[in-house]
């Protein structure tokens, strides 16, 4: 199993730890310190050796800051990890704080007291973020120190090793480009940047850059590392060499020299030296990176990562990858949904769904002869009322059994070689009550709407999220999260820089993988979601029209409950997509299937739907 | 009349005037000088005597700036002028430059030979421009010089003497709220900025603050004027006191002390003598106000002209004020539309339409007893080619008949004292082909949409922009304009910060008043535009809903042309509100009808659209 369900809180050790912390502060002439989630690589996952916050705190969700003062002790998170927070941290010694309404730098400038000086490991904030804190502080008349070691490691003595995780290297049948001509893009954009050299940070543009793929954090398949790319001249990586093995090293070596991780400091202080104009993506970048330039007299260029954007826009093969991952994890999720439909309601429970679900995916890869290398995030197993916890993780306190009349709601994806996927399906638990069926209805409508939007060149995220959104508001509801994230292509499943929401500026290009997930969730009762990942396609003409339009192709290949449909409440539009959809499900799923009851099931699920006449 | 015909380009003097300039740039001591369209008020209206754009170079367009050089002349505009500027400036000697992909700072940034000094009138650009053209002009090592004195008004002799248009009192009655409340509330602002004083530099909003309409420019009853508002004192209005009569005197006297517009520089450095905190918007203000602030020992505090949030959510009276110019501008559409309909396709032209509709207008305004102040801007009117044209102004040289066949497109409102109005709606002429009904359709799509969508608070204008294009964009079309913009209650027809597009930063708040004027344009062909005015309503609930939303309420009452319409390409719930609207729309104008013919064609162009069955 990828995905396990222990208990992971731990508030006991709090208080002592906290206290181990301060008892530090006088040696370091500091009266604070922030404790970030956030290790060097600023990557959604951490390797148990840099989660120093939940090791501090007990806090264990996926964002979220500790602030340590003399007297009190303060963590930031966001309204998703509210409630996680109170459960798995000592109330008596961590205040909660609203990493959104007041993050960091908005409690500093509210709250430091003159003089304050407030310690930071530069090696865990990011260049913009320092930048911030700092402003903020000295607003207050309160300063951030940047500290040479860090006060947790001191203390933590059973701190497990970094990871070591073997490396691969992507072929090119599934990186459907040579590593030398993406590094030759990113020298491109370095040299558009008069900059001599660019310091790749994020772990994922690495290994999309090199060819490669990791395994030192869970669900995101990148190897923890740093490049430094030269505009004209050799490019250094460097990565633990026990991670290497003789196939990497040897796709390796015309690429670039592989150094030890410990030399990336005098490599940063020796370009410094050279007076040399480094480019950097201020927003991922370790403070302590640009300071190690800037120190030695180097200058920054600050520009967003120049993999960024071409990682995102999917080649033609890494396209083809994706779409065959889907029609794989597509027939996974035929098994499992025909697996729980045949449970008689009130039987199954979810942590049982989510082992069926990683055992369908793991069966269907091995026969298919792509194994499932990870799943791509903990699998959202939430029924009735845990629907409506739009992160919800299921353990062994929290698991429930499916009750006849829930919403069974599960978000989950795969890892494979050719592919990432993330698909949300909600299903009914025997009967449901109508009112379940129509903001189903509604949020289907939304997510309909995007995935057959068409767009001009130049559309952005933002502007096309609320038409997701156009029904439910029509209705009076609305729901708490962005309408799409961008996904990787056998890489990080939140990827950006693509997204559709509110903060979604990036235009939209084609090649990118975006998610379409509108949801609907009413506490304490039941969550909807309905996820499909779309590819953005190349303008294509339009019949009677001016312009070429971009638009959508649908990745993800799986039924949407028919039972869940309120067929009039659709327009004859969206009918006809559905039920094409699900002609198209049917037409290429059923072959990749092996078992009877799955093919039935299948068909079954596939049936066109229709507004009775009369 | 309040419109004119005349051709006002003059490219003729554009050479010498050009040369007389740079005659000056030695003494001077620069290299190049910018002569922008904005005077001091930065308003869409400027005097004419501020025209110095225009009398330097004949473009008489509503936005632009000039660069003259030594060797070179830019005139930068936006897409909508570049076929008005070549047809108004001598191309021997101002070369067009596009004000959005390339604006001066970028220019300047990229083109400009160090050592450069380039003058400009810092009362004519705004802080928040200034400082972007010094980082520009930094960055490529040139700089900018801020001058004394005006180089066009030293050579300018015949130059209009400044307007002196009468002030009037905005009543209560029609203003909603005395202007002493909205003063204290400028004040809070002021306070919770931690400023002793703020500066009122947009005549929109002293106009506002003071309940006080002007005669200085066409089409926006502002009066040109500033004032300083105190935290806690006395607060201080600069106007040509040839404006004020005894009631306005009066009206005055009470709320702040007027003095002279000549006093305002030594009030501004006395105000920097006493090293106050003075809150201005750089958005807004003239660069020289801050500098006479700043250069005395004075300290700016930067944000948002206070009273432009309070005055885009208009108060219940301004709310009724104008449904009820509404209602009398529909009684004047209705006429002006039943006279249009009774010509002969190929008998009126477009000037003659101008012209019946002003004075519709005006009757309307006569009879019904609230007398049309103003247009609220140049009335376009463009029949055939001339409707693709987005921002047409028909004269003696353009005027074009109206043919059988053609679209006409004619964009109009009214000033009146109890609220402003724009309308925009597209006819035919005589029997139209079906491709202009498809397209008239898609645009009564999205503006249907918009015109029935609710949305929660927070929602921003850049959130919806795309419902009014979705239709049109999977038909392969689109419109190069916002949706919609901000209107003022008896104020500016183009108020902010509220809009509909894609810059559309700000929320949208109960009592904005907002155009919803989706559009599409087929160059040298037709142009088809449908625009009502929007009133934002509080939050409503909505049946079956978790919580209230907001929404709109339509304001504009004229029919939309059924002959364009295909009733098939609507949905049901489009055509529901279709005909409920024209339902509305008879009822409420129909009382206000004095004339049989308009009463008729009313109840015809009223009749519901239903899709025929079979």
């Amino acid at each position: 199993m990828f995905q396990d369900f222990d208990v992971t809180a731990s508030a006991e050790t709090g208080r002592e730890r906290t206290e181990a912390l301060r008892d530090q502060f006088d040696a370091l002439g500091i009266d604070g310190l922030f404790v970030p989630r956030a290790d060097r690589y600023q990557g959604e996952y951490v390797p148990e050796s840099d989660a120093r916050l939940a090791w501090l705190t007990g806090f264990t969700g996926s964002a979220g800051i500790a602030l340590i003062l003399r007297d009190a002790a303060h963590v930031f998170v966001d309204g998703r990890y509210t409630t996680q927070l109170r459960q798995q941290v000592d109330p008596e010694i961590f205040t909660p704080q609203d990493l959104i309404k007041t993050p960091p730098a908005a409690w500093l400038r509210k709250n430091a007291k003159k003089g304050w000086r407030i310690g930071i490991d530069p090696w865990l904030h990011t260049i913009a973020d320092v930048r911030g804190l700092e402003k903020a502080a000295g607003d207050a008349g309160a300063a951030i120190i940047r500290l040479g070691t860090n006060p947790v490691d001191a203390i933590w003595h059973d701190r497990p090793a970094e990871p070591a995780g073997a490396v691969s290297v992507q072929p090119e049948q599934y990186a459907g480009q040579p590593a030398a001509e993406k590094i030759a893009l990113i020298k491109d954009a370095i040299r558009d940047g008069e900059a001599q050299a660019g310091i790749l940070t994020d772990p994922s543009s690495v290994a999309w850059a090199f060819n490669i793929r990791g395994s030192d954090v869970p669900h995101t398949p990148h190897p923890l590392c740093t490049a430094i790319v030269s505009a004209d001249g050799q490019d250094r990586l460097f990565i633990d060499p026990r991670k290497l093995d003789r196939e990497t090293k040897a796709h390796l070596a015309p690429l670039a020299d592989v150094e030890d991780p410990d030399r990336l400091t005098d490599a940063l202080a020796a370009l410094g030296d050279e007076k040399a104009a480094i480019l950097v993506d201020p927003a991922l970048t370790a403070a302590r990176i640009g300071d190690l330039i800037t120190d030695h007299g180097g200058r920054l260029i600050e520009k967003p990562d120049p993999a960024r954007l071409p990682r995102a826009q999917k080649n033609a093969v890494e396209q083809d990858g994706s779409r065959a991952a889907h029609r794989r994890d597509g027939a996974a999720m035929a098994a499992f949904l025909t697996w729980l439909d045949a449970r008689r309601p009130g039987t199954a429970d979810e942590i049982e769904a989510v082992k069926t679900l990683e055992a369908s995916r793991r069966h269907t890869g091995e026969r298919l002869q792509m194994p499932l290398r990870d799943i791509s995030f903990e699998t959202i197993s939430g029924s009735g009322p845990h629907g409506a916890i739009i992160h919800y993780r299921v353990n062994e306190e929290t698991n429930r059994t499916l009750q006849p009349g829930d919403l069974y709601l599960v978000d989950s994806g795969g890892q494979y070689q050719d592919g990432t996927t993330d698909i949300t399906r909600t299903v009914p638990v025997g009967e449901v009550a109508e009112e379940e069926k129509r903001f189903f209805t509604l949020v289907l409508k939304g997510m309909i709407a995007i995935t057959l939007q068409r767009f001009p060149e130049g559309t952005r995220g933002v502007d096309i999220d609320a038409i997701a959104r156009a029904a439910l508001w029509n209705a009076g509801a609305d729901y708490a999260h962005g309408t799409g994230h961008g996904v990787g292509a056998y890489l990080s499943v939140h990827e950006g820089p693509q997204s559709i929401s509110r903060r979604g500026l990036q235009e939209l290009k084609p090649g990118m993988i975006l998610s379409n997930e509108p949801g609907y969730y009413r506490e304490g009762a039941f969550g909807i979601r309905i996820e499909n990942l779309l590819l953005v396609h190349e303008p294509r003409p339009i019949d009677g029209g001016d312009k070429p339009m971009l638009g959508f192709e649908t990745l993800t290949l799986c039924p949407i409950d028919r039972r869940l449909i309120v067929p009039t409440m659709l327009t004859d539009r969206e009918l006809a997509w559905l039920n094409a959809y699900h002609a198209r499900v049917r037409d290429e799923i059923t072959p990749l299937l092996d078992d009877d009851a799955t093919k039935a099931w299948l068909a079954a699920a596939t049936e066109p739907v229709e507004v009775e006449s009369g």
